[in-house]
């Protein structure tokens, strides 16, 4: 089983992701988008779960018109993993700077 | 502006929708999906997106892997329309019977 990042491991990794924010209970990271129209963020959505898959790692999202929310967490450890950091890192690359 | 359904219409036009229930303040409708796997929930999402992005009326929606919620209501008319009875016609006609 993947094995979940220690709470003092997290300040390091979460360095490089700084429009993420972690969870209260330290086991996920979320991060809120807005976009042009519903094409634009529907569009990114295809993106992300194309990536997901390829991955075999689904993001908890929701959307509504423009703004798509994004929770990343790996269930199976109950934390965070180095697969957050890497699905997190993709959505970032896709995104324009905030 | 399109107009709202009245309460007392809302009996009769959600009669036909019977996976869809009804939020406490009558404003919307709701209806949770549950697919084999991520790759046929998203399928199934962008599916509803094309279709949303035709009539121009899109749900507020999440999904987590297999799962799927929507709730369907009209922000302009802070109701019910005839478009979410509309778009919920059509996801029920994609979708199999419960």
């Amino acid at each position: 089983m993947i094995k979940k990042f220690a709470r003092d491991e997290l300040p390091e990794l979460l360095g490089q992701l700084t429009r993420w924010q972690l969870s209260a209970d330290k086991s996920a990271i979320q991060r809120s988008f807005k976009f042009a129209d519903f094409n634009e963020a529907f569009g990114f959505m295809t993106r992300v779960a194309i990536k997901a898959q390829e991955m075999d790692h689904h993001p908890d999202w929701s959307n509504a018109y423009n703004k798509v929310d994004i929770t990343l967490s790996t269930h199976a450890a109950k934390g965070l993993t180095e697969r957050d950091i890497k699905l997190a890192t993709f959505i970032d690359s896709i995104t324009p700077a905030a």
